[in-house]
């Protein structure tokens, strides 16, 4: 069967479903959640097998250690999917919560009230537990979902996907409000990204490249997720040790993700916290990229370049500038800033509010780390993704960002003069 | 100079001027509201020449009285322009409100707070006030406006953003706040749509066709409102007078526009709202297309196509169906509907709630006309369009709709684990 034929077919199917999940109590999708839970564990040696068939192909292609532990399903991941979908039930429900309501002068009453967006698809790479995270926040947020995960997991997702279909048909909804398109060529994204008329959103999951080529073609509305240039600025008077614990967590904690630090920007006047922070960076094992006046401060730091402060290291890297005001450090980062998260760190309230009311990203800190910008950590239970846009949905995506709404309007035999 | 380099530079300049206009408050963005307003008096002679030029245009180019009549500034029409102006200006401010907040278990405080969306590119047709409305509610929400009218109103929508731009400079802003395209050719609407880098959403406003084409090659969101097929459902039971009054109004009090009714769905056991409303409407000069059922009622019933169910009048025109139960109006109207607007009218409330729960449309009403869907009756002040997405607004658009938000974290040194 030709791509664009097994695409536009599920995506029917999930449209279809859609319409039902909307119309079903917050009770029922939570049931669906649960039962996907507990259902993980009893079909877990089917999803194993699965997976085992994954991984032998990951061998055979000779994929990198790092690919081949982001599609490994191990007891203790398996495990946490399931807490997750626990976790994303207990959540509040989102759906039929009144946003705001009025009274008009002639009387009309005005209701605002959240609503599912119909279908999302998911577009993701290696990782199969996004089959299963992305189902469950979509069932909570009353939408269903079209998945395309990558080819190297096909197996994997199509057996977590059986598993949350399994789950839904047990809580009495359509199997079709998971749907999983079980062919992997590039093409079928393409396809997907075309039909507006089925589906509401697409959340690409993957590298820049992926987004873009998605974005570029789509009809559907994309969120994207760019990349995340993160900034963290030192002040001319701050905590000193607390400065070097934030950089340091922003840094070190887990550099390859989007929300660690790439770029330090240190007020001049602070050249306290220059020394430390470089002292305890550098000990780390930090590669460090600095300015002239950086270079200076250490034998170790090696010179940064201009393409250094528009580049996402993902790694032990970090590219440090001095700056003389809290006015350079706020030019610097909104020519280079990819919008993500940026933090100061100060003791000074009057820079603290213009550093968080002026920088123009999804996430501003005073006194934190970067490394918080997630929607578990924002308290958000799970998240479908994080937004570099500022349309629809900024910041960590959580269900409650997978919902529209609609007005609702009762009269009395209103009509308009 | 090449059409792509002016549309470029406009967009820039507003990207510019967006950041200023992030940072203004909302004392001095309403001051440049009401400078506005107080300017369109004192620049009536420039404006009206300039409107002259283009109504002299439109008749050597043998422009329809319609399309003659939308593009001419009247004295009426200027005051108008001045009084939304106002009235927007009143509106609470959107900007800088906090949503949401909440704190962590670890003490990380999360707040969600408004701020504008950038610059918004207005793709519009013949009606010059576009500018000033679309110009206004941009400075409401903090947005720069890039603007694009059509070609026959170019010397009219110059002359209104000369004045725009006048007031913002009064009130301390830049002039670029408020940018209008000087070509009018299609291929400037081409190259907006896909100025991502600068623009942060683009509302066309315009006929199906212009939206389509934009909407299908646009990198830059775009809210769209296809088209506005509305439905009344006239249940097996309501207050027949109510009915009557209900269908005219939505039929007959402006036919040519979105939120006008185009097909009537009544239950078979309701014959009496039946007959009287068929009485009512043929009365009004309305041509009534309908089912065996609804042509058994009256001679001067034109026997409905399925082509009718399908169609957007915007004219005395309506078809109307009898159908068996309340599931075959809903399946209709899903099948139907363009998603705009839906009215029941009913005296049963588990019909209403029904109705209102299970119609995916942007605006559900009961017992009341769905002429109400439009920003001035919702006391949203004015609009920048009406969605039909479900995607970041949906319904009348106001000043609120223009905006996105963003996470403001407060920490006290707070890494995480």
């Amino acid at each position: 069967m030709p791509v664009e034929r097994t695409v536009v077919e599920r995506a029917m199917r999930a449209k279809e479903a859609s319409r039902v999940l909307a119309e079903a109590s917050a009770e029922k999708r939570g049931e669906a959640l649960v039962r996907a839970a507990d259902l993980l564990a009893k079909r877990q040696s089917k999803v194993m097998r699965a997976n085992a068939v994954d991984l032998e192909g990951a061998q055979r292609k000779g994929l990198s250690s790092a690919m081949v532990d982001r599609l490994t399903i191990t007891d203790k991941r398996l495990a946490e999917m399931a807490q997750g979908l626990r976790e994303v039930a207990e959540q509040p429900d989102p759906i039929g919560r009144v946003i705001d309501e009025w009274t008009r002068p002639n009387g009309l009453r005005i209701s605002k009230v959240r609503v599912p967006l119909g279908v999302v698809g998911i577009i993701y790479e290696s990782r199969p537990n996004v089959t299963v995270d992305a189902a469950g926040l979509c069932l909570k947020s009353g939408n269903a979902a079209l998945l395309r995960g990558g080819s190297e997991a096909i197996n994997s997702n199509l057996a977590l996907a059986a598993v949350m279909q399994e789950a839904c048909e047990d809580a009495g909804l359509p199997t079709s409000c998971v749907e999983m398109i079980p062919v992997t060529d590039r093409e079928a994204v393409y396809v997907m990204a075309r039909l507006d008329r089925y589906l509401s959103l697409i959340v690409p999951r993957g590298g820049e490249e992926l987004i873009r080529a998605v974005a570029e073609v789509a009809t559907v509305p994309v969120i994207k997720h760019h990349r995340g240039l993160c900034h963290v600025y030192i002040d001319a008077t701050c905590d000193v040790p607390m400065a070097v614990k934030l950089v340091h967590n922003a840094k070190c904690q887990r550099p390859g993700v989007c929300n660690a630090v790439e770029t330090l920007l240190v007020h001049r006047a602070n050249a306290e916290a220059l020394k430390a922070v470089l002292a305890d960076l550098l000990a780390a094992g930090v590669e460090v990229r600095g300015d002239e006046t950086v270079q200076a401060a250490s034998n170790q730091v090696k010179p940064a370049t201009e393409k250094d402060w528009d580049t996402e290291y993902l790694d032990l890297i970090l590219s440090v500038r001095v700056v003389d005001s809290l006015d350079e450090a706020l030019g610097h980062i909104a020519q280079y800033s990819s919008g993500l998260s940026e933090a100061i760190i100060t003791d000074n309230e009057a820079n603290t509010e213009r550093f968080l009311r002026e920088v123009d990203s999804a996430c501003v800190y005073a006194n934190a780390s970067t490394r918080f910008t997630d929607g578990g950590q924002f308290g958000l239970g799970a998240e479908i993704g994080i937004s570099t846009d500022k349309f629809h949905a900024r910041g960590p995506m959580g269900a409650g960002e997978l919902t529209s709404y609609k007005y609702v309007l009762r009269g009395e035999g209103h009509v308009r003069e």
